[in-house]
Protein backbone atom coordinates (compact mmCIF):
# COMPACT_ATOMS: atom_id res chain seq x y z
CA UNK A 1 0.00 0.00 0.00
CA UNK A 2 1.12 3.36 -1.45
CA UNK A 3 1.05 6.46 1.35
CA UNK A 4 -1.86 8.67 1.02
CA UNK A 5 -4.21 5.53 1.79
CA UNK A 6 -5.12 6.72 5.22
CA UNK A 7 -6.93 10.13 5.00
CA UNK A 8 -6.21 12.28 7.41
CA UNK A 9 -2.89 11.28 8.42
CA UNK A 10 -0.31 14.43 8.62
CA UNK A 11 3.27 14.12 7.74
CA UNK A 12 6.39 15.01 10.24
CA UNK A 13 7.25 18.81 9.92
CA UNK A 14 10.66 19.07 7.96
CA UNK A 15 13.86 19.88 10.27
CA UNK A 16 16.78 18.37 12.02
CA UNK A 17 15.56 15.61 13.84
CA UNK A 18 19.28 13.82 14.04
CA UNK A 19 20.38 17.29 15.68
CA UNK A 20 17.66 16.96 18.35
CA UNK A 21 18.13 13.65 18.98
CA UNK A 22 21.93 14.58 19.71
CA UNK A 23 21.13 17.09 21.76
CA UNK A 24 18.59 15.65 23.46
CA UNK A 25 21.21 13.06 24.34
CA UNK A 26 23.70 15.11 25.59
CA UNK A 27 21.47 17.15 27.92
CA UNK A 28 20.56 13.67 29.83
CA UNK A 29 24.19 13.65 30.23
CA UNK A 30 24.95 11.25 27.57
CA UNK A 31 23.62 7.87 29.08
CA UNK A 32 21.71 4.88 27.65
CA UNK A 33 18.01 5.40 28.04
CA UNK A 34 18.07 8.89 27.11
CA UNK A 35 17.14 9.84 23.90
CA UNK A 36 16.51 7.35 20.59
CA UNK A 37 17.34 7.48 17.22
CA UNK A 38 14.32 6.46 14.91
CA UNK A 39 14.96 5.82 11.25
CA UNK A 40 12.32 5.25 8.66
CA UNK A 41 13.22 3.53 5.26
CA UNK A 42 10.50 3.68 2.03
CA UNK A 43 9.25 0.82 2.05
CA UNK A 44 7.44 1.31 5.88
CA UNK A 45 10.04 -0.53 7.59
CA UNK A 46 11.28 1.80 10.98
CA UNK A 47 13.95 1.37 13.56
CA UNK A 48 15.23 2.64 16.74
CA UNK A 49 18.37 2.93 18.55
CA UNK A 50 19.87 4.71 21.43
CA UNK A 51 21.74 7.94 20.45
CA UNK A 52 24.16 7.10 22.56
CA UNK A 53 26.30 5.83 20.38
CA UNK A 54 27.44 8.60 18.79
CA UNK A 55 28.90 9.67 22.03
CA UNK A 56 31.03 6.38 22.46
CA UNK A 57 34.19 7.65 24.39
CA UNK A 58 37.47 6.76 22.61
CA UNK A 59 38.87 3.88 24.52
CA UNK A 60 35.24 2.37 23.85
CA UNK A 61 35.65 2.81 19.73
CA UNK A 62 35.74 -0.67 17.88
CA UNK A 63 38.83 -1.94 16.94
CA UNK A 64 38.14 -0.85 12.89
CA UNK A 65 37.50 2.85 14.39
CA UNK A 66 40.89 2.46 16.08
CA UNK A 67 42.74 1.25 13.58
CA UNK A 68 41.41 4.15 11.23
CA UNK A 69 42.20 6.84 13.45
CA UNK A 70 45.83 5.53 14.23
CA UNK A 71 46.33 5.57 10.22
CA UNK A 72 45.03 9.01 10.15
CA UNK A 73 47.80 11.39 8.98
CA UNK A 74 48.11 15.49 8.98
CA UNK A 75 45.42 17.87 9.00
CA UNK A 76 41.89 15.66 9.09
CA UNK A 77 38.37 15.94 8.44
CA UNK A 78 35.65 14.20 9.45
CA UNK A 79 32.58 13.73 7.24
CA UNK A 80 29.41 13.27 9.18
CA UNK A 81 31.22 13.77 12.04
CA UNK A 82 27.65 14.04 14.34
CA UNK A 83 28.67 14.19 18.01
CA UNK A 84 32.16 14.18 17.44
CA UNK A 85 33.14 10.64 18.84
CA UNK A 86 35.83 10.15 15.92
CA UNK A 87 36.73 13.67 16.43
CA UNK A 88 37.23 13.28 20.10
CA UNK A 89 39.48 10.20 19.69
CA UNK A 90 41.57 11.60 16.89
CA UNK A 91 42.05 15.00 19.12
CA UNK A 92 43.39 12.43 22.13
CA UNK A 93 45.98 11.40 19.48
CA UNK A 94 47.51 15.44 18.93
CA UNK A 95 45.51 15.09 15.26
CA UNK A 96 44.22 18.67 13.97
CA UNK A 97 40.62 17.54 13.43
CA UNK A 98 37.70 19.40 11.75
CA UNK A 99 34.21 17.60 11.38
CA UNK A 100 31.72 18.20 8.99
CA UNK A 101 27.96 17.43 9.18
CA UNK A 102 24.99 18.84 7.50
CA UNK A 103 23.29 18.18 10.77
CA UNK A 104 22.97 21.91 12.53
CA UNK A 105 22.41 19.73 15.72
CA UNK A 106 25.07 17.77 15.24
CA UNK A 107 27.39 20.54 14.74
CA UNK A 108 26.45 22.41 17.94
CA UNK A 109 26.91 19.09 20.14
CA UNK A 110 30.28 18.14 19.01
CA UNK A 111 31.36 22.19 19.02
CA UNK A 112 30.04 21.81 22.76
CA UNK A 113 32.10 18.78 23.45
CA UNK A 114 35.24 20.85 21.85
CA UNK A 115 35.47 19.65 18.82
CA UNK A 116 36.18 22.25 15.68
CA UNK A 117 32.85 21.66 13.34
CA UNK A 118 31.26 23.51 10.73
CA UNK A 119 27.47 22.52 9.07
CA UNK A 120 28.20 21.53 5.14
CA UNK A 121 28.31 18.71 3.02
CA UNK A 122 31.20 16.92 1.00
CA UNK A 123 28.82 18.34 -2.00
CA UNK A 124 28.32 21.49 -0.46
CA UNK A 125 31.39 22.18 1.67
CA UNK A 126 31.51 25.59 3.95
CA UNK A 127 34.13 28.15 1.86
CA UNK A 128 37.16 28.50 3.17
CA UNK A 129 37.32 24.58 4.36
CA UNK A 130 40.91 24.16 3.39
CA UNK A 131 42.58 20.59 2.03
CA UNK A 132 42.74 18.18 4.16
CA UNK A 133 46.08 15.19 4.31
CA UNK A 134 43.32 12.55 5.67
CA UNK A 135 39.49 12.71 5.15
CA UNK A 136 37.60 10.44 7.21
CA UNK A 137 33.62 8.81 6.41
CA UNK A 138 33.76 6.65 9.61
CA UNK A 139 30.98 5.30 11.36
CA UNK A 140 29.52 3.40 8.05
CA UNK A 141 29.27 6.50 6.46
CA UNK A 142 30.65 5.42 2.87
CA UNK A 143 26.88 5.11 3.03
CA UNK A 144 26.98 8.87 2.06
CA UNK A 145 29.05 7.86 -1.23
CA UNK A 146 24.39 7.64 -1.39
CA UNK A 147 24.18 5.46 -5.16
CA UNK A 148 26.15 4.93 -7.99
CA UNK A 149 25.56 8.09 -9.42
CA UNK A 150 25.91 10.44 -6.44
CA UNK A 151 29.35 8.34 -5.69
CA UNK A 152 31.21 9.84 -8.66
CA UNK A 153 29.82 13.34 -7.97
CA UNK A 154 31.01 12.76 -3.69
CA UNK A 155 34.71 10.69 -4.33
CA UNK A 156 35.13 14.00 -7.39
CA UNK A 157 34.14 16.37 -4.36
CA UNK A 158 36.37 14.86 -1.93
CA UNK A 159 38.92 14.55 -4.35
CA UNK A 160 38.86 18.44 -4.49
CA UNK A 161 39.62 18.21 -0.38
CA UNK A 162 42.36 15.49 -0.44
CA UNK A 163 46.52 17.06 -0.51
CA UNK A 164 48.53 15.92 -2.77
CA UNK A 165 49.37 12.49 -1.32
CA UNK A 166 46.02 12.21 0.78
CA UNK A 167 44.27 9.35 1.97
CA UNK A 168 40.24 8.82 2.18
CA UNK A 169 39.28 6.12 4.47
CA UNK A 170 35.89 5.20 5.15
CA UNK A 171 33.87 2.29 6.86
CA UNK A 172 30.81 -0.12 5.79
CA UNK A 173 29.27 -3.28 6.03
CA UNK A 174 28.15 -5.56 3.45
CA UNK A 175 23.98 -5.62 3.93
CA UNK A 176 23.66 -8.75 2.73
CA UNK A 177 25.95 -10.18 5.31
CA UNK A 178 24.21 -11.80 8.49
CA UNK A 179 23.42 -9.04 11.30
CA UNK A 180 20.90 -7.21 13.59
CA UNK A 181 19.76 -3.99 13.63
CA UNK A 182 18.70 -1.03 10.88
CA UNK A 183 20.54 -2.44 7.31
CA UNK A 184 21.48 -5.81 8.78
CA UNK A 185 20.06 -8.53 6.53
CA UNK A 186 17.11 -10.31 7.58
CA UNK A 187 13.71 -10.95 5.90
CA UNK A 188 12.48 -7.25 6.00
CA UNK A 189 16.02 -6.51 4.75
CA UNK A 190 16.26 -9.26 1.36
CA UNK A 191 12.91 -7.83 0.41
CA UNK A 192 14.00 -4.63 0.23
CA UNK A 193 17.28 -5.19 -1.63
CA UNK A 194 14.67 -7.31 -4.16
CA UNK A 195 12.80 -3.93 -4.14
CA UNK A 196 15.84 -1.72 -4.92
CA UNK A 197 17.16 -4.23 -7.49
CA UNK A 198 13.71 -4.07 -9.43
CA UNK A 199 13.81 -0.19 -9.22
CA UNK A 200 17.27 0.16 -10.65
CA UNK A 201 18.95 0.87 -7.55
CA UNK A 202 21.62 -1.27 -5.75
CA UNK A 203 20.48 -3.44 -2.80
CA UNK A 204 21.33 -1.36 -0.56
CA UNK A 205 20.52 2.18 -1.19
CA UNK A 206 18.41 3.08 1.54
CA UNK A 207 15.82 5.31 1.41
CA UNK A 208 15.64 7.04 4.42
CA UNK A 209 15.33 9.78 6.67
CA UNK A 210 15.61 10.24 10.68
CA UNK A 211 12.58 10.93 12.00
CA UNK A 212 12.68 12.59 15.95
CA UNK A 213 8.80 13.96 17.82
CA UNK A 214 7.26 16.26 15.13
CA UNK A 215 10.28 16.71 12.65
CA UNK A 216 11.81 14.41 10.52
CA UNK A 217 15.31 14.79 8.24
CA UNK A 218 14.68 15.19 3.94
CA UNK A 219 14.65 11.59 2.64
CA UNK A 220 18.30 11.14 1.50
CA UNK A 221 19.85 8.16 0.17
CA UNK A 222 22.24 6.20 2.13
CA UNK A 223 24.48 3.22 0.44
CA UNK A 224 25.34 0.20 2.32
CA UNK A 225 27.66 -1.84 -0.08
CA UNK A 226 29.88 -4.83 0.14
CA UNK A 227 33.93 -4.34 -0.79
CA UNK A 228 33.33 -5.58 -4.48
CA UNK A 229 30.49 -3.02 -4.61
CA UNK A 230 32.70 -0.02 -3.51
CA UNK A 231 35.51 -1.77 -5.38
CA UNK A 232 33.25 -1.11 -8.56
CA UNK A 233 32.05 2.12 -7.95
CA UNK A 234 35.64 3.46 -7.10
CA UNK A 235 36.94 2.42 -10.52
CA UNK A 236 35.45 5.38 -12.47
CA UNK A 237 36.48 7.57 -9.91
CA UNK A 238 39.81 9.87 -9.31
CA UNK A 239 40.41 7.22 -6.24
CA UNK A 240 41.90 3.63 -5.99
CA UNK A 241 41.64 0.97 -3.55
CA UNK A 242 44.56 1.05 -1.28
CA UNK A 243 43.66 -1.72 1.67
CA UNK A 244 40.97 -2.75 3.17
CA UNK A 245 40.80 -3.85 6.59
CA UNK A 246 37.48 -6.28 7.49
CA UNK A 247 36.67 -7.43 11.43
CA UNK A 248 33.51 -9.30 10.63
CA UNK A 249 31.00 -7.68 8.31
CA UNK A 250 32.57 -4.89 9.11
CA UNK A 251 35.32 -3.10 6.54
CA UNK A 252 37.57 -0.42 6.57
CA UNK A 253 39.04 1.03 3.48
CA UNK A 254 41.68 3.47 2.65
CA UNK A 255 41.33 5.30 -0.82
CA UNK A 256 44.40 6.88 -2.56
CA UNK A 257 43.96 9.57 -5.06
CA UNK A 258 44.82 7.99 -8.54
CA UNK A 259 48.39 8.01 -9.61
CA UNK B 1 1.58 18.09 4.16
CA UNK B 2 -0.93 14.85 4.23
CA UNK B 3 0.73 11.47 3.35
CA UNK B 4 0.94 10.72 -0.43
CA UNK B 5 2.93 14.04 -1.45
CA UNK B 6 6.05 11.68 -1.23
CA UNK B 7 5.62 9.55 -4.29
CA UNK B 8 7.13 6.07 -4.09
CA UNK B 9 7.23 5.71 -0.36
CA UNK B 10 5.11 2.56 1.01
CA UNK B 11 3.57 1.92 4.37
CA UNK B 12 4.09 -0.89 6.67
CA UNK B 13 2.69 -3.99 6.36
CA UNK B 14 -0.87 -4.41 9.15
CA UNK B 15 0.45 -6.60 11.88
CA UNK B 16 1.19 -7.13 15.56
CA UNK B 17 4.18 -4.55 15.91
CA UNK B 18 3.70 -4.34 19.62
CA UNK B 19 3.50 -8.25 20.07
CA UNK B 20 6.88 -8.27 17.95
CA UNK B 21 8.49 -5.86 20.15
CA UNK B 22 7.80 -7.85 23.55
CA UNK B 23 8.84 -11.00 21.85
CA UNK B 24 12.56 -9.38 21.25
CA UNK B 25 12.63 -7.70 24.51
CA UNK B 26 12.10 -11.15 25.82
CA UNK B 27 14.23 -12.88 23.48
CA UNK B 28 17.28 -10.31 24.68
CA UNK B 29 16.52 -11.28 27.99
CA UNK B 30 14.35 -8.03 29.01
CA UNK B 31 17.03 -6.13 29.87
CA UNK B 32 17.36 -2.47 28.94
CA UNK B 33 18.41 -1.38 25.42
CA UNK B 34 17.09 -4.13 23.67
CA UNK B 35 13.72 -3.29 22.29
CA UNK B 36 12.05 -0.52 21.34
CA UNK B 37 8.49 0.87 20.92
CA UNK B 38 7.96 3.11 18.54
CA UNK B 39 4.95 5.09 18.50
CA UNK B 40 3.36 7.29 15.91
CA UNK B 41 0.88 9.47 16.05
CA UNK B 42 -1.42 10.65 13.04
CA UNK B 43 0.06 14.15 13.24
CA UNK B 44 3.71 12.79 11.93
CA UNK B 45 5.02 12.75 15.35
CA UNK B 46 7.16 9.68 16.71
CA UNK B 47 8.24 8.66 19.98
CA UNK B 48 10.74 5.34 21.35
CA UNK B 49 10.98 4.09 24.59
CA UNK B 50 12.30 1.07 25.89
CA UNK B 51 10.19 -2.09 25.85
CA UNK B 52 11.98 -3.00 28.99
CA UNK B 53 8.92 -1.00 31.17
CA UNK B 54 6.72 -3.64 30.06
CA UNK B 55 8.45 -6.11 32.42
CA UNK B 56 8.78 -4.15 35.38
CA UNK B 57 9.30 -6.47 38.42
CA UNK B 58 6.36 -6.39 41.21
CA UNK B 59 9.03 -4.61 43.56
CA UNK B 60 10.01 -1.85 40.89
CA UNK B 61 6.15 -0.71 40.15
CA UNK B 62 5.34 2.81 40.88
CA UNK B 63 3.30 3.32 43.94
CA UNK B 64 0.08 4.46 42.33
CA UNK B 65 0.83 0.86 40.50
CA UNK B 66 1.18 -1.37 44.24
CA UNK B 67 -1.90 0.46 45.44
CA UNK B 68 -4.17 -0.51 43.07
CA UNK B 69 -2.63 -4.13 43.21
CA UNK B 70 -3.57 -3.92 46.88
CA UNK B 71 -7.05 -2.90 46.18
CA UNK B 72 -7.79 -6.16 44.09
CA UNK B 73 -9.78 -8.50 45.18
CA UNK B 74 -11.74 -11.82 44.35
CA UNK B 75 -11.11 -12.37 40.50
CA UNK B 76 -8.94 -10.36 38.38
CA UNK B 77 -9.13 -9.23 34.98
CA UNK B 78 -6.03 -7.27 33.64
CA UNK B 79 -7.02 -5.67 30.26
CA UNK B 80 -4.17 -5.17 28.26
CA UNK B 81 -1.89 -6.96 30.31
CA UNK B 82 1.14 -6.53 27.67
CA UNK B 83 3.98 -8.61 29.06
CA UNK B 84 2.01 -9.24 32.25
CA UNK B 85 3.93 -7.29 34.71
CA UNK B 86 0.55 -6.18 37.01
CA UNK B 87 -0.79 -10.06 36.32
CA UNK B 88 2.47 -11.26 38.15
CA UNK B 89 2.68 -8.69 40.82
CA UNK B 90 -0.77 -10.11 41.78
CA UNK B 91 -0.02 -13.76 41.77
CA UNK B 92 2.53 -12.61 43.90
CA UNK B 93 0.30 -11.32 46.28
CA UNK B 94 -1.84 -14.69 45.68
CA UNK B 95 -4.56 -13.28 43.26
CA UNK B 96 -6.07 -15.12 40.41
CA UNK B 97 -5.44 -12.91 37.40
CA UNK B 98 -6.51 -13.35 33.70
CA UNK B 99 -4.79 -11.49 31.14
CA UNK B 100 -6.75 -10.01 28.57
CA UNK B 101 -4.47 -8.59 25.07
CA UNK B 102 -5.72 -7.85 21.36
CA UNK B 103 -2.14 -8.44 20.86
CA UNK B 104 -1.70 -11.87 20.31
CA UNK B 105 2.12 -12.18 20.86
CA UNK B 106 2.19 -9.85 24.05
CA UNK B 107 -0.37 -12.96 25.05
CA UNK B 108 2.32 -15.53 24.21
CA UNK B 109 4.88 -13.72 26.14
CA UNK B 110 2.60 -13.25 29.49
CA UNK B 111 1.41 -16.65 28.78
CA UNK B 112 5.52 -17.49 28.94
CA UNK B 113 5.93 -16.07 32.50
CA UNK B 114 3.41 -18.12 33.94
CA UNK B 115 0.26 -15.71 33.54
CA UNK B 116 -3.03 -17.22 31.97
CA UNK B 117 -3.71 -14.56 29.39
CA UNK B 118 -5.94 -14.79 26.58
CA UNK B 119 -6.35 -12.74 23.28
CA UNK B 120 -9.48 -10.22 23.03
CA UNK B 121 -10.16 -7.15 23.57
CA UNK B 122 -13.51 -5.82 26.38
CA UNK B 123 -15.71 -4.85 23.36
CA UNK B 124 -15.23 -8.54 21.75
CA UNK B 125 -14.28 -10.51 24.89
CA UNK B 126 -13.74 -14.57 24.28
CA UNK B 127 -16.12 -16.70 25.05
CA UNK B 128 -15.92 -18.33 28.56
CA UNK B 129 -14.07 -15.29 29.94
CA UNK B 130 -16.83 -14.96 32.61
CA UNK B 131 -17.10 -12.28 35.62
CA UNK B 132 -14.74 -10.39 37.69
CA UNK B 133 -14.79 -9.16 41.07
CA UNK B 134 -11.92 -6.59 39.45
CA UNK B 135 -11.13 -5.07 36.11
CA UNK B 136 -7.81 -3.41 35.81
CA UNK B 137 -7.38 -1.26 32.87
CA UNK B 138 -3.41 -0.31 34.59
CA UNK B 139 -0.20 1.09 32.25
CA UNK B 140 -2.41 3.74 31.65
CA UNK B 141 -5.23 1.60 30.02
CA UNK B 142 -7.73 4.10 30.94
CA UNK B 143 -6.44 5.16 27.46
CA UNK B 144 -8.45 2.21 26.10
CA UNK B 145 -11.90 4.28 26.39
CA UNK B 146 -10.62 5.62 23.11
CA UNK B 147 -12.72 8.41 23.09
CA UNK B 148 -16.84 9.90 24.03
CA UNK B 149 -18.59 7.88 22.09
CA UNK B 150 -16.14 3.99 22.18
CA UNK B 151 -15.78 4.94 26.32
CA UNK B 152 -19.18 4.82 26.17
CA UNK B 153 -19.32 1.33 24.77
CA UNK B 154 -16.19 -0.22 26.48
CA UNK B 155 -17.58 0.53 29.86
CA UNK B 156 -20.90 -1.05 29.00
CA UNK B 157 -18.80 -4.08 27.87
CA UNK B 158 -16.71 -3.39 31.02
CA UNK B 159 -20.30 -3.80 33.32
CA UNK B 160 -20.75 -7.12 31.64
CA UNK B 161 -17.73 -8.86 33.03
CA UNK B 162 -18.01 -7.76 36.31
CA UNK B 163 -19.63 -9.41 38.84
CA UNK B 164 -22.16 -7.99 41.56
CA UNK B 165 -19.62 -5.91 43.95
CA UNK B 166 -17.08 -5.18 41.87
CA UNK B 167 -14.57 -2.83 40.79
CA UNK B 168 -13.23 -1.33 38.27
CA UNK B 169 -9.35 0.23 38.71
CA UNK B 170 -8.07 2.30 36.05
CA UNK B 171 -5.01 4.43 35.46
CA UNK B 172 -4.38 7.36 33.21
CA UNK B 173 -2.50 11.11 33.58
CA UNK B 174 -3.41 14.48 32.51
CA UNK B 175 -2.21 14.98 28.87
CA UNK B 176 -2.00 18.95 29.58
CA UNK B 177 0.30 17.96 32.74
CA UNK B 178 4.37 18.77 32.22
CA UNK B 179 6.33 16.28 31.71
CA UNK B 180 8.37 14.19 29.38
CA UNK B 181 7.84 11.28 26.66
CA UNK B 182 4.62 10.49 24.46
CA UNK B 183 1.31 12.10 25.38
CA UNK B 184 3.34 14.21 27.71
CA UNK B 185 2.57 18.00 26.96
CA UNK B 186 4.87 20.33 25.51
CA UNK B 187 4.78 22.44 21.58
CA UNK B 188 4.18 19.36 20.02
CA UNK B 189 1.30 17.98 22.39
CA UNK B 190 -0.18 21.18 22.81
CA UNK B 191 -0.46 21.61 19.14
CA UNK B 192 -2.03 17.97 18.66
CA UNK B 193 -4.66 19.42 21.45
CA UNK B 194 -5.56 21.78 19.43
CA UNK B 195 -5.74 20.01 16.12
CA UNK B 196 -7.71 17.48 17.98
CA UNK B 197 -10.23 20.15 19.21
CA UNK B 198 -10.62 21.51 15.42
CA UNK B 199 -11.82 17.92 14.49
CA UNK B 200 -14.00 17.83 17.10
CA UNK B 201 -12.08 14.97 19.48
CA UNK B 202 -10.90 15.41 22.71
CA UNK B 203 -7.99 17.12 23.48
CA UNK B 204 -5.87 13.83 24.19
CA UNK B 205 -7.91 11.53 21.84
CA UNK B 206 -4.45 10.03 20.40
CA UNK B 207 -4.20 8.43 17.28
CA UNK B 208 -1.90 6.34 17.14
CA UNK B 209 0.03 3.07 15.49
CA UNK B 210 2.83 1.45 17.31
CA UNK B 211 5.88 0.37 14.45
CA UNK B 212 8.26 -2.06 14.63
CA UNK B 213 10.56 -3.19 11.87
CA UNK B 214 8.28 -3.26 8.45
CA UNK B 215 5.18 -4.33 10.32
CA UNK B 216 2.56 -1.41 11.66
CA UNK B 217 -0.31 -1.96 13.82
CA UNK B 218 -3.89 -0.67 12.74
CA UNK B 219 -4.84 2.98 13.39
CA UNK B 220 -6.45 3.86 17.04
CA UNK B 221 -7.52 6.01 19.53
CA UNK B 222 -5.82 6.08 22.60
CA UNK B 223 -7.37 8.67 24.95
CA UNK B 224 -5.67 10.69 27.88
CA UNK B 225 -7.15 12.47 30.14
CA UNK B 226 -7.46 14.16 33.17
CA UNK B 227 -9.93 13.20 35.96
CA UNK B 228 -11.89 15.81 35.38
CA UNK B 229 -12.59 14.24 31.82
CA UNK B 230 -13.24 10.81 33.18
CA UNK B 231 -16.24 12.18 35.18
CA UNK B 232 -17.70 13.53 32.38
CA UNK B 233 -17.33 10.62 30.42
CA UNK B 234 -18.15 7.73 33.28
CA UNK B 235 -21.22 10.19 34.19
CA UNK B 236 -24.06 8.16 31.08
CA UNK B 237 -22.58 5.15 31.73
CA UNK B 238 -23.70 2.27 34.47
CA UNK B 239 -20.27 3.46 36.14
CA UNK B 240 -19.47 6.42 38.90
CA UNK B 241 -16.40 7.30 40.29
CA UNK B 242 -16.15 5.71 43.81
CA UNK B 243 -12.04 7.19 44.40
CA UNK B 244 -9.32 8.74 42.87
CA UNK B 245 -5.24 8.22 44.27
CA UNK B 246 -3.44 10.61 42.35
CA UNK B 247 0.29 10.80 42.31
CA UNK B 248 1.97 13.66 40.34
CA UNK B 249 0.26 13.80 37.02
CA UNK B 250 -0.89 10.58 37.25
CA UNK B 251 -4.27 9.20 39.01
CA UNK B 252 -5.62 5.89 39.40
CA UNK B 253 -9.51 5.78 39.59
CA UNK B 254 -11.75 3.30 41.48
CA UNK B 255 -14.90 2.53 39.76
CA UNK B 256 -18.48 1.24 41.17
CA UNK B 257 -21.15 0.25 39.45
CA UNK B 258 -24.01 2.13 39.74
CA UNK B 259 -26.75 1.64 42.47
Amino acid sequence: MLRGMESGVREPVAGDAFGRVLERCRDAGAVPGAAFEVIERDDGYVAAADAVRYFTPAEELSGLDRWACERARGRVLDVGCGAGRHALALRGMGRAVVGLDASPGAVRVARGRGVEAVVGTVQEPPPGLGVFDTVLLLGNNLGLLGGREQARTVLEGLAGLVAPGGRLIGSGFDPRADGTGPGRADADHAAYHAWNRERGRMPGQVRMRVRDGGVATPWFDYLLLSCQELAGIVEPTPWRIEHVETGGRDYTAVLAPDA
